[in-house]
């Protein structure tokens, strides 16, 4: 019996996906690789055609759907503009993982023909594509979970939320890139290759779900839903300039999507991954959030709290209600590693419009933030750390298709300085790439960790209840730094320690794994992009670890020009609609909407 | 050094405790042990004046709340007259753990004070004494958490509940007895010894808040909490002919509530202990989760999800509305172990009255049960089982001082044949047992379990997260017979294979484990009490398997006579208010309320 190398397996379905791409949709002359931002180059290729870029780049995503319920245009017509659109971006960024147009152009079709008949949508999301992060389920579509060794395989299921989204009106059309076992923050496996940034191609378009990130940063798209354990919804969405949710635990149902493993592994037990939406405009959060919930997604999953969408919450009922002054906290910095110079800008310029919107704006105490990283990592490392391999003994990744020179060998990058307890949950990802021999891959590995016990595990688990009611406790506390009779209604902190790093650089995850470990409702809100001109370096402060120097000393104005710098609205568990509507009034604030 | 033996340690902590009772308060000739039946005791013996009676008798929780809050009694004598009441089932039944009679008036002169100042009640619970299980911290109190080795400890802090609760204006008087380890259903551990059924006091109280159960029951209180892992809360509430209701997971605040150890394995990550009331009126069931919901609990908790009480949930906003046909499906039997008759009576008559009342009931079809009990074992089981244990080594555990002849010595039934794959998560109580080398107590032990690693654990819970919402789907499926529109809108269910079994006796906790294992939001409505005439043990039907045969031939009517009766009324996940109000429905077709 002859096996082909997993090199073969994953160019051959390469291949077959880019022949899935109609060839009057290919780019006659596509951009060399040193053309960093490809932005634009969806209006100006000649694929599109004019009522093609209006509908993808005019409206806001509740507009869009307004447009469709009026008939202004039909789902067919958005549908196959948002097909194309999509096949362009993943020419520039290879952003896509499964596509099937043909599917979504037929249930277009359907969609409109029950609008013609009756005159009705279907849900509120009629006729809006919808895009997907690789890992969930769509029946009869192919699934690899960014694994070389399940090459071939078919889902047999929907996951809940592709049958919820379904269920209200959405066309599903493509999947998106991921990195392998969803385990750090960029868009990278050995199946489809690496995704990049479009508003600068030397850089990252951040992860675990940076495809969604990269396809919407080019409107390929405009609403998608990722997964976040520890960032990966809102690190892509902040490094494309996009808005994104990352909801407390099940309140958007995760049921039947992958996560890692054909039910294996997986740690939703504890920290739970959540799935959340990446958007292009902060209605979407809402009425992604809205027309989830209206499909009462509990009667779904097991585990999704029957909490419909509160009007009171989103009125503010727990924070002196609508229009009353809030008291937002700023973290300027966690202590553990300093931003960047253009997240204090923009955190700054956050400040002063709040102030002058008339709310209050203090300091927040950051707390514990390494003890915080140090939990978070030893429950992600609950099922043993990557035994093969030794630190610096980083595997070669295949090179981009796109971008050859974008290549950054074993050892450019000190390995594991960032989160240096952080591993793979192995023993499953081991397996999974010992199906194809595959390598693996990620700036985030290395040493070996051990499995636990149960025995341990439950202490662990208790040593983090402990610490998130410390936490809770440390949020309410700040009652008497208010003056409005209240805690903190809300913190704003930045969305990375960096800018969209380089490829493979390591990466600090601590400025969003905080919300995954306490479950805190947290949004992205775009705010700037970095300006060479006046995010310049700062002069060096003392570093408190190598983390810290390391990312000083990686930040580069003009390497990191137009690179999105995004914030963070964090709230408490269970705050979507407050955190929605707090993003609202910052987003205003800043004159954003 | 001289180290105590543990049984001189426990003997003197009883003593300790027991000349905490004024000795004007002590039964001047306590009914003997031959005599079953003590539940008029209170109201005869003498100790109670007319007034006390009449505040412990006449009234259902929010009456006698209501009571206080006009100035009919001061709070002072209402938790005068439950203090003395409370002394007296603890010289009948032994519920008792610790007591802080002098601290409650002090606190009930306090809100007196405040009431004669202001005129108003510092809130909804507002001198209603509170009963607590033993292991809820109160801090400055004892608190053993029902082992030896801890005799001495002192809590340092509240537990979260026991915050609310004082907040809301409850007055705590004494805790309440409860299984060793928490893990078995009765009331029963080497410091305090066993408790009593108050109806038949050859009978168990169940558990694991036995000592709830026999005092409500006595009504030396008239609202408690307990937890429930397994049927904690339930059990002991049908035993002893009360209302109590199993919450999802920490609608009710667990936060710093201790369970089996300090701070290391506690199971409550996966199918986690909630806390829940049980109380003497159904009333109480309601005003006590308002009470708790409007004290903000998950401002305390961090794992509290933020639902406050929902008027629209409990006017069945999810069930037709408020005075629409309900479809209740009743369990007659789980298909793994038949109930006793007198449940297929009560069953009965409880069908027939929901017809009356104008409601739809079908049968319920069990989904999956026997393999429910294996996963639910298989999970508390996970951190190792009794390695030291043996099938059939059966500790001897201390002679109920009260109840002598009550003893049931090893062998005297088969240890393990209810759950067969169940045992303690020992090697934490193992650990717990060795600091003073008490024995190892329960019906619900013996041979070795291995402990899992993390790994094979995830497994599990991602077996038990496809099983629950196979479930789920097994209940919205019962769509089609239903003739409402809707699945089945509750599920009616015998509380127990078993009337209050005999001590020590193996006990089949299927019934109720489901509710855990799943999260559904569970109560327990009295139904009637076992009468001889009626009740006789029907022919023998063909037995599924050891426990099934057991459970039938351990009834007997007349051992039996007066038992509780009691019924589950069984929601899905987090429909607490739904629950309370389809038991309000159930208890009105009955003509209980």
């Amino acid at each position: 019996m002859v096996t082909d190398s997993w090199q073969t397996i994953a160019a051959s379905k390469r291949a077959h996906n880019a022949a899935l791409i109609p060839t009057e949709w290919l780019l006659p002359s596509p951009p060399s690789s040193e053309v960093r931002n490809v932005i634009d180059v969806p209006r100006t290729c000649g694929i599109l055609t004019d009522k093609e870029v209006e509908i993808t780049e005019k409206y806001a995503v509740s507009g869009l759907v307004a447009e469709i319920a009026k008939g202004t245009y039909s789902a067919v017509e958005v549908t196959t503009a948002f097909c194309k659109r999509a096949a362009i971006a993943q020419q520039l960024t290879n952003c896509l993982t499964e596509v099937f147009f043909d599917r979504a152009i037929e249930r277009a079709k359907e969609l409109d023909e029950h609008y013609a008949k009756t005159g009705k949508t279907v849900g509120p999301l009629h006729g809006l594509p919808v895009s997907l992060k690789d890992q969930i389920e769509i029946k009869g579509t192919d699934f690899t979970m960014s694994y070389v060794g399940w090459v071939g395989k078919v889902a047999e299921h929907d996951a809940v939320i592709a049958e919820l989204l379904l269920k209200q009106g959405a066309v599903l059309y493509v999947r998106t890139n991921m990195s392998q076992g969803l385990w750090f923050g960029e868009g990278n496996n050995n199946v489809f290759g690496r995704t990049l940034n479009p508003f600068n191609r030397n850089l990252t378009c951040g992860g675990s779900s940076g495809g969604e990130g990269a396809l919407i940063g080019m409107r390929g798209s405009l609403l998608g839903v990722g997964s976040d354990v520890g960032g990966s919804v809102r690190i892509p969405a902040a490094y494309q300039g996009l808005y994104g949710l990352r909801p407390s635990y099940c309140r958007i149902p995760y049921c039947k999507t992958s996560n890692s493993s054909e039910g294996e592994s997986d740690i939703r037990e504890i920290v739970r991954s959540v799935l959340g939406p990446l958007t292009t405009s902060l209605d979407g959060l809402k009425l992604f959030v809205q027309s989830v919930l209206a499909a009462s997604p509990w009667e779904y999953d097991p585990w999704t709290p029957r909490m419909p969408w509160s009007h009171e919450a989103y009125s503010l009922r727990d924070h002196g209600g609508e229009g009353g002054k809030l008291c937002f906290a700023i973290m300027w910095d966690d202590g553990v590693v300093k931003p960047v110079a253009p997240y204090t800008r923009a955190l700054e310029e956050t400040k002063k419009a709040l102030l002058a919107a008339g709310h209050e704006v203090i300091d927040w105490e950051p707390f514990k933030s390494a003890e915080a990283r140090d939990i978070i990592s030893a429950v992600f490392n609950a099922d043993g750390g990557v035994s093969a391999a030794r630190q610096g003994d980083v595997h070669l990744y295949p090179r981009s298709p796109l971008h050859p020179n974008e290549f950054v060998g074993p050892g450019r990058f000190p390995p594991d300085i960032m989160f240096p307890h952080l591993h793979y949950p192995a023993r499953d990802i081991r397996h999974q790439l010992s199906l194809s021999g595959e390598p693996q891959l990620g700036a985030v590995l290395s040493r070996t960790a051990s499995e636990l016990g149960v025995y341990d595990f439950f202490a662990l688990c208790h040593r983090r209840t402990g610490f998130i009611k410390d936490a809770l406790d440390h949020w309410n506390g700040t009652v008497s730094r208010t003056g409005t009779g209240r805690p903190v209604d809300g913190v704003i902190a930045p969305a990375s320690a960096c800018a969209p790093s380089r490829h493979d650089a390591p990466m600090y995850i601590g400025y969003t794994s905080f919300s995954n470990l306490a479950d805190y409702a947290t949004a992205i809100i775009p705010v700037t992009q970095v300006d060479p001109a006046v995010d310049v370096t700062p002069p060096a402060h003392e570093f408190r670890n190598e983390q810290d120097k390391f990312n000083y000393e990686q930040y580069d104005p003009e390497y990191f020009r137009d690179a999105p710098i995004s914030l963070q609205v964090i709230g408490k568990k269970y705050e979507e609609e407050a955190v929605i509507r707090m993003t609202e009034i910052v987003a205003s604030a800043l004159g954003k909407i």
